[in-house]
């Protein structure tokens, strides 16, 4: 107990450290003008690297923080021309390859592959607050690599780096809720990406109640700033619409009376460690926790958006020869073009009859050109293991789900026994694991063509 | 400031989580027997690995730690045998490389060498405390080595993950001192390499009085474990003899009338991270936060043993055509066989007479084939930037100090101003960096052949 | 370091505590029925008390959260009538005193003169989360006792147990910033007394800026709430305005740049610690803090409302004979009531020259009945030692201060080898330390009559 | 949960503080001269001590610290005759009283009857570290009134106020590990009093094993010091003898597999806090966590020492008309005057036919002249609600144990639904709760003449 709290105040330092800039030996700066950025790298690769890392390490991510997006594009292109495998070494590593396969020649043939970068972003790591700086670049760098795609070559080492640096063995599950420190709130509203948070009253609302939990996953390095958060309502039964979770006048129940626990809102945070996957552990973990504390709770299940939906439908219909789409279903259609029509009764019946079924269509047959599902938070979810469970009608009227999606949400329920066989057969087999009546909306439906297999869940009791 | 206490309390979860082991979906094993650890290895590198990696990571590990010694040279040699790189794989990526040297044939060359049993590695430290295991197993493989010589690649596997894991980016620097927990202080006991401490009281001696300082690296998710320690002396005047700094009848001073830091013991604490380099780090910012304390202070120093000093001695004598020893040497060193010529003073003078020129030829003339000196403690703290100060005659009269160095130690300065260039100057030409009065040492003795350049620092003023 | 951080985990078992009620032995209420209410204060003063007084003082707690203003009253009522002296021993206790002056006999007649309620108030303490339901208990009694003058019993026990836990020595003062959980912030928000925090934009413009600051102090049992806490603003100058300060659009400065530290608003928080004194502790203790984070810092000073001017000015002006004011003072202050004056040139020069003279008479002449200041901040800040500085014309423009001082404010300032001979006269001779221009200002004016003593300073260097 | 946290930083800044001495205002003594002492006592008590308390209050306990025996107790003399109750005033309090028996009257009586030490006791505790020396000064009161026993006015003083502020609701319950910090665990060692902890061995063979666990409560202010600690073995049943708990051989076992917690040792650690009661409270709340975290639990028991038997027979043996001893017990007796008893079998089976009984007469028959049981140790458990369970012959060979019970250890169960109903027999009627067994010793004894009530245990079920 208090072993922890020693190790916790060791941590203490890491941020008390951030603020001041380590320096050792000469005070001056190591060299200067900004014009040698290369010689300075380069120093930091070398034998005096060692004797004064930290030092130069700091001076070049204060340079790189000075930089202009020009700078930053040369910065990146010196990295890809001048940091790149050193290529005699590496010619004369495949030849001792193929020469002789031992192990040996195989370790340095890998190393000789090894783009020198990395060892230099490594050292980099080595200033106070290093890696939040390398963070930072790579989210610049994603930006520059749109337009000039030989930077490919520079992200996929940092990529590699950030991977092994963000281990999921080194994250850090915490609870986030209202006595959480303020600069570390103002991010969570920051943020959200799902469900905006207008001010600081709506984000009470979503964690002071007895009934709200939010969970986020923390790097030891980055100690101010998620790396990924969930907000959890707690529930009697599974939401059919966003009002019902977040609705400000509701009365919220005891904690130990839910039954459901509703993942309603999942947010990366850090533009700059897009592709390190760490939500399928986010959600796991906390399932796990919620477990614990509350017994009671045997469902967990999300309420998630539908975001490709709106644009998926407008395609089909634009198409000429839509496979999914009649002539009919592009007539009934044309009353979502109604201004208004989610508030007109007549016209919200025929909207829901026609876009039911269009939605079942959406989820189980439109698919990337790799078969898997088209919708980027159904990939999510069923690569998680979870089933397509509801689909929801004008579950979310805000702006933006009515434009996305013509205001559906969807639940997708992780049922605990079924994961791994449900998550087996999506990653091998393409199987989206939907519930009955997901699959009856599709047969009502005209046949489809080209139909992927769909399944009802692994353990049907 | 409680935003660092938020991130402490973050990081309390790191130990809870570690007390229970983690698991998700089925409760049964995922497949049972030890005959199939093969299996369960290429199961956590398959997707399956991504539904229940933390289970499957765990059960691999608890199958090692119940392994005997036979058994860890198995599964390393399964490791080294069915988890090395794909080799066809590899071979295309060679052709495509030699065919057209494009950054993406580089890059992909680079992932085709890399050994699967790396990604097999991240993925077992996502079991609860994993990273502990992971440690232990690289021990384990250094000993295993020594017979076992292919295992080599699977070693370098490990270091390759450990450099990166256990980057200086990522320890944190923690004062250990009569407050800290029991269970970190036992470690203490146990790991101190230098000069051994007996029981308790001596710890305490050690680290309670206010002259006493001791300083460790540790890695967030080692909590429990120092990676390396330094014990600190602040004293008036650079020691003379370990006995005065560890004398038990000693009166404290206050630490801030202290001019001088003596480091006077360095212990690195996991073998399994033998060889990823921390030492030089931990002195220069233990510098950095002493200075900070105690603005008093104007010298750091250390009172280091001389480990190798009898030995070399011992093999110069047997040979017969010794360059550094005369016969007359020889004769004169016989004194050195009587018993307890330490305790008398006739033979105390004269062994001294012979002893320091001899030392002083050891340190600055004694090298390694690749030209460095013999001496391992010299050569860390040389190349760290060190000067080496003084030789201190009957320093230590502890029965290792004696049979290891005839009671030698020395003292190696370190001077902040100079620390860069004396680590260039080792570092680049092998040039030893020496107070002028140990040269003199040498000049008074007979002329040595093959002498490496000595200076006398870079910046005398 | 980590001996503190062990005592801090131990301090988190208070709170977690707090949240569940401790009960010990039979589970079901010790006794049923708000009517026995007297009974089970009994009870708790008995020797059952010592076996299940934390579930009895608990039953007591929940039982009085239930209560109506009018089972308020009752229940204070019933401490007054039934819980005072037991006049029996009382009667006992002076007698053998008269006969016999001895120690012990002062020592029993002290005993006896103390009301049983003292130690029931001790023994509802036991309960967990026992202090904050006492301090609630008291402000409700305040309230109370303004209609039920006889209560003035019971709260002068309150008092006195609230003065000895609520000691000096227990507190603990705590900088509260941007990076404090936001339940305690949201209290900031709410206490704040002096100038109102819309919201948390503007808390954040008074919490993170590198210039400011803000410190609390906190008692160890009530550690979700503070008790008092200041705003401090680092300046290069003594401000007159307050829009100096909360301007939304000023530049922060270095907080080392600063060598001014402006105390521009002090708040208590607890109602039910009304007279239970902190506030010249906090004071003290921040100059303390303030200097040795920041040597530069050489001026302590407080940017001050002026709550009782209109106030005064109003009675005077009504006075018929008035002592401080002409009836061409009267007249001239009519321009006060134009609406609009403060933002008409000519108005505002006019209201200026007869203001101020009209202030340094408020402050330096206006009396309680017992010779002490008219206005409470001059008290609290003179009887710190602070001496009257500056009187600002129009240094807050906002409604309030309009309504109570016509905008103006007032510089207190803390020079720190003059407070105690400037709290020694002001408390034993009324003495207003006061800055030359001040008493100008006066001199100025017409002759005031029964003028108290003004000085300049006790160390006029 | 990070909101109990900024809590605990809050708390770090006591012992931080701690460390150096307050000063405030002019930094030269306030009073210099040791002979002034009652000077600045006089001091602090009047206005000036608002201005400068914690200065003043450092001073003075400065000054106390660097007194010998002598200058202590004119110290204490000191606070007895300068320091009491002004008389002058008490005697118009009274007056007043008897006049007019109004609520008023009583208070200001009160008031007057309070020695003026209470509130420079309360000012000295202003002083940074200022309750650890006036614990200390206490310690020594303690002392000197043996001799002085005047000063027990003084102490009633310091009594009141340490059971003010140590008031159970201000005390804290925690864990005592073998993580916790060394300077907290060598009190540990320094303040048992039951069975003697050798070194830092023993004491980890105390805390660290599974089904050990050890409990402290400590005070805000005193951090580093713990006021009473228990130690309690967790075990499957109830243990017959010491060595059944200490033994260095015995296997752990896993902590939910045992039944019954024994609480083996309670040590009070200040003698300066002597006479205010923690050890009722401990218990109890120990057994509520110990119950929460190992729902197997359903005994708790003590093994405790029977410190007054030896002394109690010694008396009866030598008294001629003893009316618990025969003169064939007597004679029966002198077995025990044979060195080795405890070693002869027969000797042993002999001691033990003749001792339980005594013993079993002793426990339910000898009383202090207020009627209440005569072995302190007893009085306690019996006085918090527990059963006399079982005497155990030879339960503790060590040398303490053997002078002074003849080895004897006993059982006092804590059953959770008697506790109350047991506590008040013996309270109110001096009953004394026995199992059956012990009576049944009693019996089979010849006809003991004035024998108490005893009962088997209120809820027989």
């Amino acid at each position: 107990m208090s072993g922890t709290s020693f190790f916790s105040d060791m941590l203490q330092t890491i941020t008390d450290r951030g603020r001041k800039l380590l320096s050792f030996g000469p005070r001056t700066p190591l060299i200067s003008g900004s014009s040698n950025i290369d010689r300075l790298c380069e120093l930091l690769l070398t034998s005096r690297g060692e004797a004064s890392g930290m030092a130069l390490a700091a001076q070049i991510l204060q340079h790189w923080s000075r930089l202009d997006e020009k700078g930053q594009r040369d910065f990146m292109l010196l990295l890809f021309e001048k940091f790149g495998p050193d290529e005699t070494k590496l010619d004369a590593a495949i030849q001792a390859y193929q020469t002789d396969r031992t192990p040996r020649a195989v370790l340095e043939l890998h190393q000789a592959a090894e783009p020198r970068r990395q060892e230099l972003i490594r050292r980099l790591n080595l200033a106070p607050n290093g890696i939040s700086t390398l963070v930072n670049m790579r989210e610049c760098l994603l930006a520059l690599k749109v337009k000039t795609p030989e930077l490919e070559a520079v992200d996929a080492d940092f990529s590699h780096l950030f991977a092994s640096w963000f281990n999921r063995g080194f994250l850090i599950l915490r609870p986030v809720d209202w006595s959480t420190p303020a600069h570390i709130l103002e991010k969570i509203i920051r943020y959200e990406a799902v469900h905006e948070i207008g001010d600081w009253d709506e984000l009470r609302r979503r964690l002071a109640p007895a009934d709200r939990r939010c969970f986020a996953f923390f790097h030891p390095q980055l100690s101010d700033d998620p790396l990924i958060f969930v907000e959890v309502a707690l529930t009697k039964t599974i939401p059919e619409a966003i009002s019902d979770v977040l609705d400000e006048t509701r009365a919220p129940i005891p904690a130990q009376d839910a039954k459901t626990a509703v993942f309603y809102s999942i947010s990366n945070c850090q533009v700059g460690l897009r592709g390190i996957s760490f939500g399928n552990f986010l959600i796991k973990q906390v399932v796990e926790d919620l477990r614990r504390d509350f017994p009671n709770l045997d469902t967990f299940v999300t309420l998630s958006p539908v975001p490709g939906f709106a644009n998926w439908l407008s395609k089909e219909k634009q198409s000429e020869h839509s496979e999914l789409l009649t002539t009919e279903d592009k007539k009934a259609l044309e009353i979502l073009d109604e201004p208004g029509w989610a508030n007109d009764p007549a016209l919200e019946t025929a909207a829901k009859e026609i876009l039911l079924p269009l939605a079942a269509r959406y989820f189980l047959n439109a698919k990337t050109p790799d078969g898997r599902p088209l919708d980027p938070v159904s990939r999510f979810h069923l690569g998680n293991g979870a089933r397509l469970e509801r689909i929801n009608f004008l579950a979310d009227r805000s702006d933006r789900a009515m434009r996305q999606a013509y205001g559906l949400m969807v639940n997708y329920l992780y049922k605990l026994d079924d994961i791994e066989a449900n998550h087996e057969a999506f990653a091998q087999r393409n199987e989206i694991v939907s519930a009955p009546p997901i699959r009856k909306l599709l047969r009502h439906d005209k046949p489809a063509k080209n139909s992927a297999p769909a399944k009802s869940g692994t353990n049907p009791k």
